[in-house]
């Protein structure tokens, strides 16, 4: 069976992004899993551009982390798949892993948790607040579970 | 008569605004004009935070430039200088030096204009939207003509 | 005759980019030239980062400017077009015009100058350091102009 | 006995660090524990940005983390106390609180792994590469471990 994981978000890696080590600066990474994150989300059919306009729901960040394992430098592509680990309506945790597009080396992995707030940053379910999209994201933790298996 | 532009802004340069040309990367300037720009503000009583909280005034970028004229590295400090040009109440036009602090040599010059915005991005007059803060900055102006003489 | 600069980059605005005041920080907008400065070289057959890596040439910012005409926020699209205003192996000069990509309408302008050093910051003509990335930016620069006519 | 960490590190939170959510975007975290990883070495007596250009040595980053537990706005001062965790000439390990500087409130912890690799990046032992600094950073550790007592 093949991955449902199958587009992962190809990026260039761009100058404004490297350090004096000429390699990527570490907080980039953490850039490039919220990328990864919202274009996970469009492509589970939660537009959270949207969302946060009309419906008033923000997604913090609760915490990230991101191993890194090999040097990514000024016009490498990085390849970053974002992986849906857990999500009940309270939190939303996902796993990244970052690889050089090229020679298909594992560069980086990362984890978020997201939660969900509504304008006076008070924590909501989204099954609550937004059932359209809790569904959705429901549906995809059910496809990758399946995938899993 | 001693420079009403006595105190600037130093900045210690960090490890993430550098590129792999091992100097600042160029957008890292637009930044530092940022800092002096709020501290000239707060230097002159007028605190934008406190302002947008409670009178819900916002100040976005109308045009921006910057001149780089000698390289800045990781470690060095940056001095920068943030000088009145113009200010009427629709705009605010600063000048700024950016200068190695230890050498003295000028690194950088940049020139910002802000607008002021209620919170659905309408221009307002700030002496209509708030005159206390617009008293203060026209007095800064006149303390920076009477300097220039 | 159809327009060189048929290719706008388009970029996807993330939420890194915003501020407090929900829309794009104004610094965004000079990586944005930077993202299309570096498509508009590879599109010529330029690809700096090889140079870079290889040629020890490096092309430092000697200025930039920016002028913001209408809002952008997370999730619309920036299509960013540069066109190649000078270049005679010791400046490159670019515009750039910023577009909502859905609406059309133009949201900033900007320019750059870049320069050419070696790896002790020297600067250099580019037809003495690397004559072949000279040639296809007179090329392109010959291609602007007769799309000018 | 007083703490050894008695000097956070304290920062003015800047507009360009903030989100569409009117917060501190996460990835700024990062850098503040950069900033706060400076000004510790700085403290002990390793001026890094010396030590990279005389030496030849370079610190990447192996792994970080941060929780984030209350809300950082522009405006805010936050002071960021950096505690040697662990050194041993192959990695450095740091831990991080995050207060805001006003209430006293804690609003982030975080964690970093750094390593020290030579300019062909390389993986070194600090106590071969250079020993005075290996020997400071013992010390540092050593006297963090008498304050925890």
């Amino acid at each position: 069976m093949s991955t449902i994981i199958s587009e992962p978000y190809l990026h260039l890696i761009e100058y404004c992004e490297t350090d004096a080590m000429r390699i990527v600066h570490h907080a980039e990474y953490i850039k490039w899993m919220e990328y990864a994150r919202h274009r996970f989300l469009l492509s589970n059919g939660v537009d959270w551009a949207e969302i946060e306009r009309e419906q008033g729901l923000m997604m913090p960040m609760l915490s990230v982390s991101t191993e890194y394992r090999r040097l990514l430098r000024f016009g490498d592509t990085v390849a970053v798949r974002a992986q849906l680990e857990a999500f009940d309506g309270v939190y939303l945790r996902l796993s990244y892993r970052m690889e050089n597009w090229k020679t298909g080396e594992l560069c980086a992995i990362g984890r978020t948790k997201s939660g969900f707030v509504d304008r006076a940053y008070r924590p909501v379910l989204l099954q609550d607040a937004y059932e359209e999209a809790y569904k959705k994201l429901i549906a995809a933790k059910t496809g990758a579970a399946a995938e899993a298996v």
